[in-house]
């Protein structure tokens, strides 16, 4: 690849919706420079060092910020010979991660080893670009700058908590990379822990990114690791009209694998305000829709006065179309005294006139220049994380007779899944008729 | 008046937007019998006797309703006849008696103890047509059908609550009948104590009529006599471009009346629940615009992390617009992190496609026809109630040095009236730029 291809597959990757941003594009793509090499050779750094050099010619410092998205195995290499070749003698150096962050608790302590001659964790900035995500960005101020919510947000409220990642197409031929980590280490150990650790943590002493993240240190250190029992996994056979085709039939995957597609795994907090809580995560590709939604339902009211009353749910739809809502019932108006279960509802691109919401990745970057670590990764966040999911994982993989339940590609995942859901606590409301979010008054007559 | 008239005037008062109702109208009206005759004489009675007994002639009941829509001096005369001449030999009967009943304690026990010999409390239904009201029909499910609600409806996580009655038109020549009252008794004793009630009791042990009731004179009984000091009273002047008439201005009022059209009362709860919480009561004639509602304001949240951020509010709106609301606390959707204030949602016009709600007697009129008596108001309720306002009102007749603050038709009452709501700890929500419910995203940029 050459300078000119570079720039066209930049241009390629942007949209440019209006006039200024087709604009924007170009100022750019001006400013970018593609330098090939090598990831183990000197000479190909030194290179780089020169290029930088030029661009930083007559500027006081010579800030820089690396973004190794590369692949696992040449990714130590990379790190070593940036520090030995390209570190900034006057200036501010961040050095961007991508995940995977190793494949279990050793391995990703290796890779960390690897790191810390090199990198203090202030310059390391470990991307997770589900942190990026606007519901997820305002996930801090929902739960801690609302006191109705801080009222509730507790064990004696809540009965259970579901986050679900859902994919609607399967590895469509890119399978290889895929198989070698599955759904857990892809997903649910990076994104999904996330989400929970930010959903469970306590009101951190201020929003800085070190109190943020001792906080969700916390969580995980009062998280056991994840016991068998609680786990569900899958695999996508062939669609039910036989269109679309199974895990097992993408060439790139090694044939007779074990890999989970999908994964339903039920985690517990002991501390005192989650204790007994379930969390259910769930994450899976080949599924029904596309979504990715953090659900918290709460407990039955006090009984006696109404007979199977559907429980409040607090939803938080991070992907797609932003919104939060709750659950909530309320009287059919009308003259009968029937409830009927309507929604408190904030959905983004109804309340907000303009709304541009930034990409994830455009979000993360931006933080990473201006030097705010709130959004990524701390070491020991990662190390306590994979704590939880290894033994799970070494499971999985030393066990040949665990073999993943096979679901239709484009289903809700194995059939098992919502006997696993309720197992935990987690009741279906299945007040027939219910839509959202407009619906008849006539509707329950009609029943 | 002739049974024609009576007929046309019938017809005048009910709308009929669709065909259907149309043919229901005529229907209806066909059913209508008109017999005039004196309050005061068994002969009138007799002639009405006569009537009902041909309509019922072959029936194994004769089940009868009496509504007394009459002014409040011929009330005892009638009811008395009533019983004497047209009580039902073999069938329920129910008597429906309107307000005013009573102008304060004493005046309303001599009217309860006139009623007593004749007439059980099983068998009178006192309306207030406020209870009719859908979103305060909606009132005990959104209480106690929601754990969510449920979980922060204490003093812990409420500050303040407001009930605030607004009416854009003054007395306009019918000055007469008001002034006898003022807006007190009007309006706050009934409707806006009504409302009170039923935020502020307890979790009935069931959804009968007594056990709702019960609940209602437990909250009362825990209300001490409203103290002077937390009243502010108000009689509405000229309009300021002087289009609108002064209360004074009317012919119907005597002159120089002290009569409050404008009234705000704090009162207290002494229970557990509410020891503490100001429920401010605010009524008034001649105001900026149409409203009913409830705001209900949650206390500060934690501090530390937030700065000057708004409270939360509950919003029950009662009129126009149903509508049930939180002010929510939300980060600004895009690259900053600032808050803003959002709401979650549910307008009943947006939520629900064929909205039809029935006007407040439609909904009473039935509950009485059905004998459910938890929308009619109790004796001992009617009781508790008097006694909280009556030292107030007397304070107000008896002393003439007590006038009303003047405010300008069509303003938001007494210029002091922030002032007093902010004294009992309610923050005004001065986040400029705050709309309701669709805003920029741009907005808090340009401040």
């Amino acid at each position: 690849m050459d300078h000119e291809e570079f720039i066209k597959r930049v241009k390629s990757n942007i949209k440019t919706p209006t006039k200024p941003i087709e604009e924007q594009l170009v100022t750019f793509v001006d400013k970018c420079i593609y330098v090939s090499g090598q990831y183990d050779q000197d000479e190909s750094f030194q290179n780089l060092e020169n290029t930088l050099q030029k661009i930083e010619a007559g500027r006081p410092n010579n800030h820089r910020i690396f973004y190794m998205a590369l692949p696992p195995s040449v990714f130590i290499s990379v790190s070593q010979h940036l520090k030995k070749n390209n570190y900034p003698k006057n200036g501010i150096v961040r050095l961007i991660v991508e995940k995977p962050f190793g494949k279990d608790l050793d391995s990703s302590r290796k890779l960390q080893k690897a790191l810390e001659p090199d990198w203090t964790e202030e310059e390391i900035y470990r991307i997770d670009h589900y942190l990026g995500k606007e519901m997820v960005k305002n996930l801090l101020i929902l739960r801690f700058g609302n006191e109705f919510f801080g009222a509730t947000w507790n064990r004696h409220h809540i009965s259970n908590v579901q986050i679900t990642f859902k994919e609607p197409f399967g590895t469509e031929g890119r399978g290889g990379y895929f198989d070698e980590f599955g759904i857990i280490r892809d997903v649910m150990q990076n994104h999904l822990i996330q989400l929970l650790t930010i959903i469970a943590m306590e009101r951190p002493l201020s929003f800085s990114a070190e109190d943020i993240r001792d906080e969700k240190v916390r969580v995980l250190r009062a998280m056991p690791q994840i016991a068998t029992e609680n786990v569900i996994i899958g695999q996508y056979g062939k669609s039910e009209d036989g269109s679309k085709p199974a895990y097992l039939d993408d060439d790139t995957v090694p044939k007779g694998s074990r890999c989970p597609t999908f994964c339903a795994v039920a985690m517990f907090i002991k501390n005192e305000r989650w204790d007994g809580v379930p969390f259910i995560l769930k994450a899976g590709k080949a599924l029904n829709e596309q979504k990715a939604e953090i659900r918290i339902q709460f407990k039955d009211v006090t009984s006696g006065i109404f007979k199977d009353i559907p429980r409040n749910e607090l939803v938080i739809r991070v992907q797609p179309d932003e919104a939060v809502y709750i659950k909530m019932n309320s009287k059919l108006p009308g003259l009968s005294t029937q409830t009927v279960l309507t929604d408190l509802d904030l959905t983004y691109k109804r309340r907000f006139s303009d709304l541009k919401i930034p990409e994830a990745y455009e979000s993360l970057i931006l933080d990473a220049i201006k030097g705010d670590h709130s959004n990524f990764v701390r070491d020991d966040e990662l190390d306590a994380s994979w704590r939880i999911f290894s033994p799970l994982l070494h499971y999985l993989d030393e066990n040949p007779e665990v073999v993943p339940m096979s679901y239709p590609y484009g289903s809700r995942g194995p059939p098992v899944l919502d006997d696993f859901t309720s197992s935990y606590g987690y009741k279906f409301n299945d007040q027939v008729g219910y839509q959202w979010p407009v619906q008849s008054t006539e509707l329950p007559h009609k029943l």
